[in-house]
């Protein structure tokens, strides 16, 4: 069983997921082993909250799931490549479809991303 | 001008490398900001080499230098994703198109990639 070396980043490696119809990227997070581990368990795409200190099953409390559908590794074993289906169109906290929804072009920033939904409507206190 | 917060990584940064025809990934590796200013004055993909502990034109030594034609940035500005012409179709430095060859399936691994080149024709003594 080969699995990622989590050493190589001090317990964090990088995970990027991308959209397993659109081959968009959608979003960079980390994961630990614990966070690796339950992906696998659940199917879900699970990662590391370095702002909480805590496992964060993605989508947990927007409803935005990501169902894991494929997974790659690197040639050196240190970067995750999850590719998934995204639950409700967005992966973004922001509302957009993917967290790169901004191209710097000669220095100026050009929202090009598609907006899903309004932050305020999925996040309510 | 924006640029992406390099001190929420402790100067460095994630870049995922996509293929901005294919849309495959490519490869993810590290920016600091001098490798950022280089990669938006050149168009050429430059990284820092955290083992080399070096300004790394990707491809300067096997001439599978990365065209860059977009670059976003994340919804948190602490990750960067690079589109690229990938010139001589490969990425890896094992000669697969991407770094991102393998695929984990119930614990076993299963080589997907394409294979380009032959690494002992590139990196000649």
């Amino acid at each position: 069983m080969i699995e990622p070396d989590f050493d190589k980043g001090a317990g964090l490696l990088p995970a990027v997921v991308q959209d397993s119809h659109s081959g968009d990227v959608l979003m960079l997070a980390y994961m630990n082993r614990d966070a690796w581990l339950k992906t696998l368990e659940t199917g879900l795409a699970t990662f590391w909250s370095r702002s909480r200190n805590a496992l964060w099953i993605k989508g947990e409390t927007s409803g935005h799931l990501q169902m894991v559908r494929e997974i790659m590794i690197d040639c050196d074993a240190d970067a995750i490549l999850l590719k998934v289906e995204q639950r409700g169109g967005a992966a973004c906290h922001t509302g957009y479809a993917s967290c790169f929804y901004r191209r710097l072009d000669r220095g100026f920033v050009e929202v090009v991303g598609r907006k899903i939904f309004d932050p305020e409507d999925v996040y309510r206190k």
